[in-house]
């Protein structure tokens, strides 16, 4: 009973500002400029450069290693040198997870290496024993405590494909909670078929997590070409494998949000903030996670910043590129609560990580007031061949903790139909970007910043009451 | 003069038998069996199966590795179990190279992990040391000796994919001709632009050489993307290198050739000889190079060993699972050497090493009274999709210095596309091959050997006089 009323009375909260604010509107002049940023998008290379620059000059980049604070200076220079009016940044503080080295290999009968790397978080460790092979994250889970004493888990489920990375949501389970089942059901150690879609001997690095009061155990990820070796060694007997993983927590580190900001016209503290992570898995060199990403909003940004001043949109262009998201979103998360007081001058959001494929969806969960707005941005992005659809995928990982508390948010999805062939392993590396389809996602976030960062009105970003 | 009328003379030696001899003829009969035989292996799966066990009992095998004994020892056993009637080996002896581990980096300002294969043969060595690049083998051909002393020798050659394999030319030319070239500059080591097609972080492995008297260097090759990677740091300034090989020669191995065969009806000492390399390099499991040769020729001969006796060929099907290709053509060579006193009774050869792609093309170079049984075969393997050519290809790496001597000689040409993304590299898995591709490779395979096995005539082996 107090539930429906308290539900009542904020249903009362939320619906009466609605009924009193103007619609936010965008003006045809804004539209005009628009029209011309985007096309001057699409015959820029500047988001290539930077891409480029980032994955060959600094290359792979885990949260924590040198390379991670050679990316932050990296971070700085080039959004000084893109013309940025303000550059700063915001330190982020997180456990340090190192690789060290890895390796697996049967044992025995027919003897062979296998490609394998450690989850990120892994404990290191030498382990020898039997596999005992499972179909599906669900079949380990029902295994018997202790039933696997003294031997290794293998998760053998394969990921399925598809454009918009669904099947990544099942996939990465198997990662994450994989390890807990292994341990409950008393196993040595832990190996997966790699939340991956590829065919190449390429394992998927990834974190993993312990639940509490679980002693971690030596977990990684086979190639699926080995992961179908494997099964098929299982299927004709007793397998045994030597895995060897040289990794492991290793104190703090501090790195840092990298921020760069192109001043508004008329309203300067209100920003619409767009970016990436500049962290990466150590594989590859982290071009499509989240290389691109960084070089999309940092190419949007400079492109705004290239109008003359009276041209400017009126709020402020803010360009984030995050740190360690891949172990835990430290930099979203840092960065929601240092900017928490400042909720309501966060316009709009939307975070560039799901590769470099051609945008071809845009949403934006706002108040009625503001849909007409979002239709007016969604009309100038459709010569991109981006469609407007109601419901989006939220605003990408780093700005999901702000949203979360009421940050308003769009999504500009990413055709991802050969995202996981990539993600996580060594093949993330610069020629797998087309560079047409990255200045096609420059142009889309040019567009959408311009014209959310001129809109007259807001897309409803207000602090949300606490969940109880 | 001397020389033309020695020409003269041996002109009349080679025309005068083609005059006496009588057209070498294939009946109807055996064409109408050859169609059965045809549709039964385009149903068959024991090709699959035979290329699933080898690459996934034995593995990679290299040759000289404790693996090399294991496939010997498979390669027996899967004879015997298909039903050959004799099955027996013939020794092998080659200098035995061990590949222990092998790393890379760029170290400094961008410092990063490369992708790095020691080239087969190479010694190992540690090497740090400024990279100088060359866009092909005659550019570091024409580095002025001592020009690179210190300095590491990198040539960025890229080859060119062809349905045939034509790139494979000059690209493997890069692999055995630059280390030398290297040397003769000066250059402590070699590293180069791995001989392939693709775009993985996957280096190509292979065997070089050194020429006389040069003291070999370490010698590697880096993935598609690592050399690219590698260029455009050249690009930026001085880049220096770490390369560290632990690999080379270590005594002798003796390795065998193992033999099967399907005893011929009424002419059973005359062989018509089918088969593959046995030996793989480590990096993959040799499911293209050349598990897909040998499981082509095992199940070929299979399935004409499957036809009561009184409809067996009149000559023996013989298959042969090579020693030790990849190094030199070790198996090929003691197989000719061996044999030939038995050249004459090699009514025809043809060995499958170019993966496991459609064959489209068939060609053999015979004597004109040949001719008319060549178009017969022809005739038979037109409804696979294969047309009939004049010249070929010649008959495969391990047959090749038995025809240099005189042995008869065909080739099916398989579509190679792809081949040389996947070439010597860990890529080269089971999953790799289409069955059914594999599947009209057996029937194309059981077509020729049932037919040639079958003719009445011969296609013209005879000893060559040696080249003077």
């Amino acid at each position: 009973m107090r539930r429906t009323l308290l539900a009542a009375a904020l249903s009362l909260l939320v619906a009466l500002p609605l009924q009193a604010q103007q619609p936010t509107r965008i003006g045809d002049a804004a539209m005009t400029q628009a029209v011309t940023l985007r096309e001057r998008a699409l015959a820029d290379d500047t988001g290539w450069k930077v891409v480029e620059s980032l994955t060959t000059e600094v290359g792979p980049r885990l949260a924590g290693s040198e390379a991670d604070a050679r990316a932050v200076e990296w971070a700085k220079a080039k959004f000084k040198a893109l013309g940025y009016d303000k550059v700063w940044t915001e330190p982020v503080t997180f456990p340090k997870w190192e690789r060290r080295s890895e390796s697996a290999r049967i044992v025995g009968a027919h003897a062979q290496a296998l490609h394998v790397t450690a989850l990120g978080g892994s404990p290191g460790g030498k382990v020898e024993a039997e596999v005992v092979r499972f179909e599906s994250l669900e079949a380990l889970e029902k295994a018997a405590p202790g039933s696997l004493a003294g031997k290794i888990a293998f998760i053998d489920y394969p990921m399925t494909r598809a454009k918009d990375g669904r099947g990544y949501g099942p996939g990465s389970r198997v990662r994450s909670g994989g390890p807990s089942a292994a341990i409950r059901a008393g196993a040595l150690a832990y190996v997966m078929r790699s939340a991956g879609t590829d065919s190449h001997r390429n394992p998927h690095t990834g974190i993993t997590r312990f639940d509490d009061g679980l002693k971690p155990i030596p977990s990684a990820a086979l190639s699926l070409p080995d992961a179908d070796q494997l099964a098929r060694l299982v299927a004709l007997g007793q397998v045994k494998i030597a895995l060897d993983l040289d990794c492991g927590w290793n104190g703090e580190y501090t790195s840092q949000n990298v921020i760069g900001e192109i001043t508004g016209r008329s309203k300067p503290d209100d920003v619409v903030v767009i970016g990436g992570h500049l962290d990466s898995w150590d594989l590859g060199t982290g071009a499509i996670d989240d290389g691109a990403g960084v070089a999309i909003g940092m190419a949007a940004g400079h492109l705004i910043g290239t109008l003359p001043k009276g041209q400017r949109p009126a709020r402020t262009i803010r360009v984030v590129a995050f740190a360690n998201e891949e172990q835990g979103l430290y930099g979203g998360r840092a960065y929601a609560q240092k900017h928490a007081a400042d909720l309501r001058k966060h316009q709009l959001g939307a975070e560039s990580d799901f590769g470099a494929g051609r945008i071809y969806a845009f949403a934006a969960k706002t108040p009625d007031y503001a849909k007409e707005a979002v239709a007016r941005i969604a009309q100038a992005l459709a010569p991109l061949g981006i469609e407007h659809r109601e419901d989006g995928e939220g605003c990408g990982p780093d700005l999901s903790p702000f949203n979360a508390i009421g940050m308003a948010c769009a999504g500009l999805s990413q055709d991802g139909t050969d995202y996981f062939d990539l993600h996580h392993t060594p093949d993330d590396t610069l020629d797998k970007i087309d560079p047409k389809a990255l200045a096609q996602n420059v142009a889309a976030y040019t567009v959408f910043a311009f014209l959310a960062a001129d809109a007259q009105g807001d897309f409803g970003s207000a602090p949300k009451p606490a969940t109880p």
